[in-house]
């Protein structure tokens, strides 16, 4: 009854590096998680940092605990930084509250997953997230 | 300068679920780490235990963090039970002392990372991880 | 097959303290790590405080998880306070984002290791891990 | 007033190491703790596991935590298995009850710090942590 496949996940993450690489950005680090924030598949490009692989789940994961995009979670860590720092903790770590975490949603508009990149400007690592997730004909929600 | 590259460790990957399948195995999790332990490359196949990936990742951290493979770690915890119980702890969670943590090496016979492979029997994990290491002209070492 | 050797990290340690005696800097802690972020050498002066191995190592650690020196990561901590906050506990506790963690290079610019160094101000700090770096002919990277 | 000072604790990191290089042991790794606990010197020989400086730390730390060497540790954790797996979790795995954790004693008896070493057998790791605080005039203490 998995909703959210392995093809799928790996699909997304090698169209978005594919994309990384078309615009020439800095050495990625791209993760799928499921709705239930649990790793589906993860690439990290030659010299993308040892802390892409935490920061890109964080990403993702921040996503799915919040139900909201990292665009968002961004602009609301703006407003309520005390809270925010508290959510760090209360995850234990697995939020990062900026661009570049994006929900994924299926036809009927449920969310069956999270995509995560770190590598480059937050802007440019959601723009490969959200041409990932269209390359399967799944439809990414930044916000 | 990465001496183990993304290229190599998605090969990886692939080669060990092909065999996984070959082999009808239980759904598998793969991870290639580097040699400092940092995650390259992992995937998890549909119906595959959300705890997968991080048994995967254990298993691979574990064969580095110690120098050997998960199945000398598995024989000497059965030795030592005590410091190998401190060692989980002393790892911050992060060794798995059972087969299906391979380490990898290149024609000099230098550690360039590992595999940990989780989902089925060890013995069989351990195949699969063998499997995708010499499907790149890399050595697997399981002890 | 270790391109970052204990004698070099050995050799580094000591330059920086020198130099911190030279200036008259307060009791220091230098920490040299791999690029895989592990500890290779530390020396903790008399009197310089029992948490200062810790900040030391984070220094460091924090300019090798995200490809930056310490001075740059204090200024993007200014921008972005929330992400910085969340990025130390997504790193376990593993980021400083102040001057006096540098990044290392080689002769052909890649990273090989970093350096951290607390005790006195962070300008200070700094200043002692880019003279120990030289020390051995290597360079020092600092942004 | 610090009665254990870095000239004395990288002195023996150092004739620890020699004694290694000398009885052509693996590669080791060399930790010395102050009273409190803290780290003073560490060293990590080319090839020594990314793990070591930890289980390294926790040998010293173990032994100044239960005020007895690390070979008094391992021989209580055989007999009562279940406390010393809690003390890893209460001590947050700052403890390995194995040999090559040695208590340093002053010429008044008192202990004023620890060594711990890991890389070769147990008794290897002892032997050089041993030679190591003999050779400043210090008297090691493995119980």
């Amino acid at each position: 009854m998995q909703i959210f496949s392995l093809d799928q996940a790996s699909a997304i993450v090698d169209a978005a590096l594919a994309h990384a690489r078309a615009q020439d950005c800095h050495p990625m680090t791209v993760a799928v998680l499921d709705a239930g924030g649990h790793l589906l598949a993860l690439k990290r490009e030659d010299n993308s940092g040892i802390l892409r692989p935490q920061i890109a789940q964080a990403k993702a994961w921040g996503a799915l605990g919040m139900g909201h995009g990292g665009r968002t979670l961004a602009e609301r860590a703006a407003i309520a930084p005390a809270f925010y720092a508290a959510l760090t903790d209360i995850s234990g770590g697995r939020i990062a509250p900026v661009p570049g975490g994006v929900l994924v949603r299926n036809a009927q508009g449920d969310v069956i997953g999270a995509v995560g990149i770190s590598g480059d400007h937050p802007d440019k690592d959601e723009a490969c997230a959200i041409h990932g997730i269209g390359s399967v004909g799944l439809h990414a929600d930044v916000n």
